[in-house]
């Protein structure tokens, strides 16, 4: 599926064209493609994303110990934050008076919000599925609340992101097949009810299909969300605990399904691995909280895929950088030896350091992805990758 | 005691021609006098301390939460490690193969280590006091170890900082005069046991006054560790417990007592009001954990002594930043709602960003000082920071 010079049929010609997007100030191109992997550009009005891309995620309105300044120094184009947290904490209201998040959290590039969908669903507590629907007890203090796609809607106009994502059910390909099917129905009819309820010009609202891994259910998602007609499509209920033949093998058929000409979002993976094999199958943007989470536990990326546990007695005396070849602050500057101190210490600074290194492992993954399909040399960045991988840890 | 325009007459002859160090690549001039407040200028051979100055505490090889790069843009000139903690922990031979500190904690200016002495004694744990040192147990794995003069220079030796301390004993001024007058004599054993075990003729050693707040004490121990001969001078155990007239007065006798050419050190102080309180009597070079530490609980201070609690529900819609007047990162970037809404929510964003405004607040008092000193208007300047403290908070 990544063989170099073979084109891609479907959308195609449209696709080099432009693709016309009904939200205002934006605009999707692919610009070359190598197999299915594909180059593309998406113009908002904060600012360009070259993609493949890789989008660092900032929960809770801050990418955990990077600063903003720091974001742009590892060529972060675009930052994702969490709508169902900022509900809560701080507020949509402190949000919106800061004139959205761009102000809250100084990020002044692009910003993608989540629906809140997936921590309704996802985080502990009582929920009950309603017509209209979710209801669930917060995690901040049990009070119970409902969410609905026009409430997704209002939060993520008052938080003003330039990409917001539509309501939708995440259901795990392990669920049982009417309960996945009930997800598919419901995720087509709140996706409908999303468009209807969104009123900003400015943001690009973004459809979700489900369907697990059930040819079948994502087939008919599919059908069901691009008929309800969105500038951009996620793929949802993947890379949650289904196994990993399937998830490409749906990724794939997404591929096929999905209209050429329109950005991919492909929600929560963060492995380089992993990245590259759904990059192969046509996807544009990913996001993860992998390489910050990692970071804080004392893990470093490698870049091609392999990990550094940083707490090993191994290296205590390491005077090499954690990659030579990597060009962030942390591997510029200090040795693994010193990193090892850090976070065995549990210096705040570890956290800080690794988390710069593993960002930038995948930021520039995705950058160099790009140069490889414009230049028609994917498949030999992709078993680079495979290489580098299995070579590391 | 703040009147500009006072010439000091002790010893300013001397100091204005710059005083000769034995320290190689050393030399300490006092270059303006305000009342008994100095500006001076140490040369180090990894650059240049302008004083009145405040060294940010790196105890175990990491200035809590803020990167090197960070603390140069900050305007940090001098940084202090840990010799207690760093011999532990990641050992002194890791730290030497490094090349010593700097390349260690990648500072590449002057770094002051401490001798570690404060460590054994304030640290928990049973200690024996020993005519040769002090036998103590680890606070990392409950280990027996002795530090002895020797010992201690030889770790700093290892360590490599441009500037080292005397093993002393640090006792506070609450304790009774036997124990106090026991600690004097042993901090003057100690002191020319350390002079004869030093041999980096590239490290200046700084000699201890002990002597809690007893002014027959404090005579004695000055006496003594002049008469030994150091470079430099520090004033111990004050800022321990004693009342605030007390310690002052302290400091008042030092200046009259230790010679006006050599840079005097005040350790552990860290409020701007304080800090301002013992510069005006002669000192030139403070450090304190507070200003980091007070930033990982969520408190900012301000640049007048007022401390702003980020927690209060007051700031949860406050748009204004920290400070208007400061220009530090944080200030110029974040309003006072999204610093609450990090430091709420845990997010170590938020001590990193009240780290690096904290640090600000007291390198731009030291520096503001400075200029004020050689101005000839420090008494001006010492009310307006009075002034502020009190508006503060």
């Amino acid at each position: 599926m990544t063989d170099a010079g073979v084109e891609q049929t479907a959308g195609g010609a449209e696709a080099s064209a432009g693709a016309p997007m009904t939200a205002k100030g934006f605009a999707f191109t692919v610009e070359a493609r190598d197999g299915a992997a594909r180059a593309g550009r998406l113009v908002t009005p904060h600012g360009v994303v070259e993609t493949p891309c890789f989008m660092p995620v900032g929960t809770k309105a801050s990418v955990k110990a990077v600063q903003p300044r720091e974001l742009r120094e590892l060529g972060a184009q675009i930052v994702l934050a969490n709508t169902y947290h900022l509900y809560f904490r701080p507020g949509t209201e402190i949000v919106a008076a800061h004139g959205g998040l761009h102000g809250f959290m100084r990020w002044d590039g692009p910003i993608l919000t989540d629906s809140g969908g997936f921590q309704v669903f996802s985080l502990e507590g009582t929920r009950v599925m309603r017509d209209d629907g979710v209801e669930f007890s917060s995690v901040y203090d049990g009070s119970r609340h409902v969410f609905t796609p026009e409430l997704a809607m209002h939060i993520q106009e008052e938080l003003g992101a330039d990409v917001i994502m539509a309501f939708d059910q995440c259901a795990p390909g392990t669920l049982a097949l009417p309960e996945l099917e009930a997800a598919v129905e419901r995720t087509t009819r709140w996706a409908a009810a999303c468009k209807a309820a969104h009123t900003r010009p400015d943001q690009l609202l973004v459809g979700i299909v489900q369907g697990g891994v059930d040819e079948d259910l994502r087939r008919r998602s599919a059908a069901e969300i691009t008929g309800v007609g969105f500038d951009a499509y996620a793929m949802g209920g993947l890379s949650v605990g289904e196994r990993g033949d399937e998830m490409l093998a749906t990724v794939e058929l997404m591929d096929e399904l999905l209209p050429a000409d329109r950005l991919r979002y492909f929600m929560g993976i963060g492995d380089p691995v992993g990245i590259v094999d759904v990059m192969a199958r046509g996807v544009d943007v990913f996001d993860c909280v992998l390489p910050t989470r990692m970071a804080r536990t004392g893990t470093a990326m490698l870049r091609g895929g392999g990990r550094l546990n940083l707490r090993n007695a191994r290296f205590a005396a390491d005077l090499s950088p954690l990659e030579a070849d990597c060009d962030c602050y942390t591997c510029r500057t200090f040795t693994r030896s010193y990193l090892r101190h850090l976070v065995t210490q549990k210096e705040i600074l570890g956290a800080q350091l690794l988390s710069l290194h593993n960002l930038r492992v995948l930021l520039r993954l995705t950058s160099d992805a790009r140069s490889a399909i414009r230049a028609g040399r994917f498949a030999e960045f992709v078993s680079n990758v495979a290489e580098r991988g299995s070579a590391g840890g």
